[in-house]
């Protein structure tokens, strides 16, 4: 426990020196890094999957379910798929020093803002050690430097991805401590990182909710945190029912274990009879376990009776639950009541109901007329994200290098005193 | 104990259901109640001034310092630029709805950012009355609910222009529970407040060192929080001598108690013999205590021999410490060492000097050829500030209404699902 505590504060030290020195380096210095990194993560593909193979056999031996094995096995397909997202990285503009509106005052001042980066970022995620590159990624790109802490089954795919990170970072001349991948599986290393405030500007849990309601609950440094998404599609009575349909199948079942998939659907009441018996059938069809309220189980005969606990279920399954609201109203109290804040889509043609909708649910990505598993930071163009945030403070919705930036003032003068 | 848990919690309740009308309030809504505020305030002057002497006769009976009454004193003057600054703050442009970056993605989608209040913000003072008026404009306007916790000295004089808030969203239509001003003097209250993660978004806290680091440490809840103002200004060796004594002159002695005046004087060593001894003239001739490194002491006899706490000390006095370095490097790196990240001012001719430590100081401000003073609100151009934030999450520099907001993602579609 002393040991873990001093050789977090060491990490928590090194880090912050190597974020002033990040937070100077040039966008060419940094993709030379990532590319090298990139090259370096392939040209040791082998040793990657020898280390990633030691860890495989241990979480088999401890009984670990198979879709986790499966999320913590590398291969080569995965390994290539790590250092192309790495090279995309490289791809998208430095947010660093960009200086935004610059307007002068009265006083003969200019006044503006300059991106900066937040300093030192500290992720925590589970045994996935393909987030150990793109995190490494992200924060190189916008200046920050990196504590990451993974899952203690992935601790030798981790040290072998970390060591790949140090000889790139080498390679373009940037400190080695800029990535820092904690090399103890001891739980107390967590309790640390994110209580050190002189050492840690921010920390992005990644993985499920129990973790990061934990992390939220214990740590003494902001987070960037998404907790559930319970994402909702309203069908308005005012809806095109082709789109209605279309965008409710692909928001359900495109995927089914995201964040940004519907978990439960809202009809207006004029035109449930309307556009249920038929949305009802595509579900059915595809396995969908469906539970509605007693208004859509009169409509559709395959449907369990929904409970109150699953309006606040997070089914991340195909399980549906569906109910028949009198309209928009009672879709956005229902929304803002049950809702996660997260991604939420109104179907309407009526353009006051759609403006309605957009200011007045509560989430970080409101929706007309579109799928709301469009909610993800490559959709939005932001490139590469680590995160979503369900949050209001700093960043909301999907998280890219800007979400991973502050904004300082600049004020150039020409010897002007305020009187 | 329990009874004031009990009656925070309410407050919290009623702070988060008051928060989801405000965010729907037209700007007309919150410019009347403003004005209607204002108005009150006015009207009722007597009646403010009446309590107020309650607290004042509290104060001084319990020895309270003079310039502690002073900022606890209500008059009519003090009253009438109360209700001014209420009236301000209906010019400003009203932050919420505001929908930017909207751009088509590939998929056909529409994505774009819209501004949306944070919720229920914390505010934590101490006793100056006129913050309750200011800090309930400020919340009102960008369409929040605020829970203002004043100084316990100023109990009654914030009761008084709590019924004036009131009696202001009252005529508007809108709800009077937008802005509750807590009602009792218990600390135990303060305990609740922040750390009633479900009911506020986040903690503003207004007022010393010792009451912010306090609250800091204890919130559970984000703190937008301002701790020292250690402001520099670096005389380079490329400086205009007589823009850089202006600026020198002005950054200090302007105003002595504000965060924005500086506390250290940098100097290059190379211009050091021709700057320093006509500037500490002027600082002596006003009353200005100097104290100095070696190098400093050699070029002018009365100053003091500086400690290294000096470098660390926000003075808020007439006390001003000096330092010979050898150039920008030194000057840059001093800084960010001893500084506070609130506002720094280099003094220099010269381009790239000029564009470094624009990047590589990393403060909330960083000016060239400016007086540390600008760093404000009005002179930013950003209106009436609620605080100044010394921290890089969510907010740095002076915070206005902006600060006060965040942005949801709108997406606007046609139909558009995932592939």
């Amino acid at each position: 426990m002393q040991n873990i505590k001093a050789y977090m504060q060491q990490t928590g030290q090194q880090a912050r020196a190597a974020s002033r020195i990040m937070a100077q380096a040039g966008t060419n210095a940094k993709n030379c890094a990532l590319e090298a990194i990139a090259r370096i993560i392939v040209e040791n593909s082998a040793q990657l999957i020898a280390e990633n193979a030691k860890d495989v056999a241990a979480a088999r031996a401890n009984g670990l379910d198979a879709a986790s094995v499966d999320r913590l096995t590398l291969t080569d397909k995965s390994i290539s798929s790590m250092a192309e997202g790495l090279r995309q990285i490289t791809q998208l503009p430095d947010p660093i020093g960009e200086i935004s509106d610059l307007k002068y005052r009265p006083s003969g001042i200019q006044v503006g803002r300059m991106r900066v980066p937040l300093g030192v970022i500290g992720i925590i995620y589970e045994s996935r050690p393909n987030v150990t590159a793109d995190a490494a990624g992200l924060c190189l790109k916008s200046g920050n430097a990196a504590i990451l802490r993974g899952g203690s089954e992935a601790i030798h795919s981790n040290q072998a991805i970390a060591a790949c990170v140090h000889a790139g970072l080498r390679a373009a001349g940037l400190p080695e401590t800029a990535v820092q991948v904690v090399s103890t599986t001891d739980r107390a290393a967590v309790g640390e990182l994110i209580t050190m405030r002189e050492y840690v500007d921010v920390i992005v849990p990644r993985g499920g909710k129990s973790l990061i309601a934990r992390i939220a609950e214990e740590a003494r440094i902001p987070v960037i945190k998404h907790l559930d998404g319970i994402c909702h599609v309203y069908i308005d009575d005012e809806a095109d029912l082709e789109k209605a349909i279309r965008v409710s199948d692909n928001a359900k079942t495109q995927r089914y274990g995201v964040c940004n998939a519907m978990e439960t659907l809202l009809v207006a009441q004029d035109v449930a009879a309307k556009v249920l018996p038929p949305l009802c059938r595509i579900y059915l069809d595809k396995g969908v376990e469906l539970r509605g309220d007693e208004a859509s189980r009169k409509l559709v005969a395959k449907m369990k009776a929904a409970t109150e606990e699953d309006w606040r279920t997070e089914y991340l399954a195909p399980i549906l639950s569906v109910r028949v609201v009198a309209g928009l109203d009672e879709a956005i109290a229902h929304i803002n009541t049950y809702g996660s804040q997260h991604t939420d889509t109104i179907v309407t043609e009526n353009y006051s109901k759609a403006m309605r909708f957009l200011r007045e649910v509560d989430s970080s990505s409101v929706m007309v007329n579109a799928s709301t598993r469009f909610a993800d930071g490559f959709e939005y163009g932001l490139g590469a994200e680590i995160g979503i945030s369900t949050d209001k403070i700093h960043a909301r919705g999907p998280v890219g290098l800007e979400g991973l930036t502050s904004q300082k003032f600049v004020v150039l003068g020409s010897g002007q005193i305020r009187t």
